[in-house]
């Protein structure tokens, strides 16, 4: 690999579905490696499903080795206990990478739609699209479960671009236009 | 080994202190085998503590190879933010003990109580006074903040005692007393 490649893994932990996406960064440019889903809501025992997040995550990292971890952390939800158990899931999730040695950041849902589209409002379609573009994923592959786990990667590359070297430090949506003014709209 | 030793660790997975405690099953009597505190607070960075909480857990089970784990689960606090932390300590905890395929089993703080002392409402000092007893703690070892956690691990000895074996079941205080009618007050 070249000196600046290096692999985010993207983890967005719910307790239903847990979305999770790869960017490559080759030559500071994001590619998507892989994305997906664990669907979680069948099976009833919380205990299997922390275990399956567990097991998941640490199968993604030991098949693709990422070098940082980057997840989506809300920090509001509609009662104590639901965000108890998403606290654990996104527990989970951590340990896996600490389990690993991998350096873990956490960003907000605003945070991310921000660095992403530049608009901390967006929604998620505005932020799939845009994440299409950024990352040239194929418009018929279905990934709109994986869109915040993506998200979450892509804007730790974002962000770490802009502290870790002295490249150019793109924000998302306005880098993107700076840099590719054809694709606006 | 015998065939009825076990090892249950207890763990109480706090976000300032996390308690944990060992109990050593030798045909069916309890002893502690190991207990202790991780003080938390001074690490302010939140990532930080959850790593500790997993290296320390991790170090636990590889020192006393426990074949069981029981937590201390709460379902209740102030607000959606402090339960999202303590979700992932949590988390992290049970992470930790799956990464060794250690069953993990939780329990309420009011079925602790009730299985230690037969009042779902006693207070923490009562509780530590019948584990005293129970574990053959001596009286001037501290270990008011590992309560919980040994308190978790015995609970689970008496749970797991009524459905796995038929061998009498103990539900705590009542048949402590029963079997022990002179150390009664």
């Amino acid at each position: 690999m070249a000196v600046n490649d290096r692999i985010i893994l993207g983890i967005d932990p719910g307790t239903i579905v847990m979305g999770y996406g790869l960017v490559h960064i080759v030559n500071n440019h994001p590619k998507m490696l892989a994305m997906g889903v664990i669907k979680l809501d069948k099976y009833d025992d919380h205990a299997i499903r922390l275990k399956l997040i567990f097991e998941r995550v640490i199968g993604l990292i030991d098949e693709y080795h990422p070098d940082e971890l980057a997840i989506e952390a809300p920090f509001f939800g509609k009662n104590v206990q639901s965000m108890l158990k998403l606290g654990r899931a996104q527990g989970v999730a951590i340990a896996a990478a600490l389990s690993r040695s991998i350096p873990m950041t956490e960003y907000s849902p605003k945070k991310i739609k921000m660095s992403i589209t530049g608009n901390g409002n967006a929604s998620k379609e505005q932020v799939a699209a845009m994440l299409q573009q950024l990352l040239g994923i194929k418009k018929e592959q279905e990934y709109l479960d994986a869109t915040d786990a993506l998200g979450a990667a892509l804007c730790h590359f974002y962000q770490s671009k802009g502290k870790t070297s002295g490249a150019k430090s793109y924000s998302g949506w306005k880098a993107f236009l700076a840099d590719n003014p054809k694709r606006k709209g």
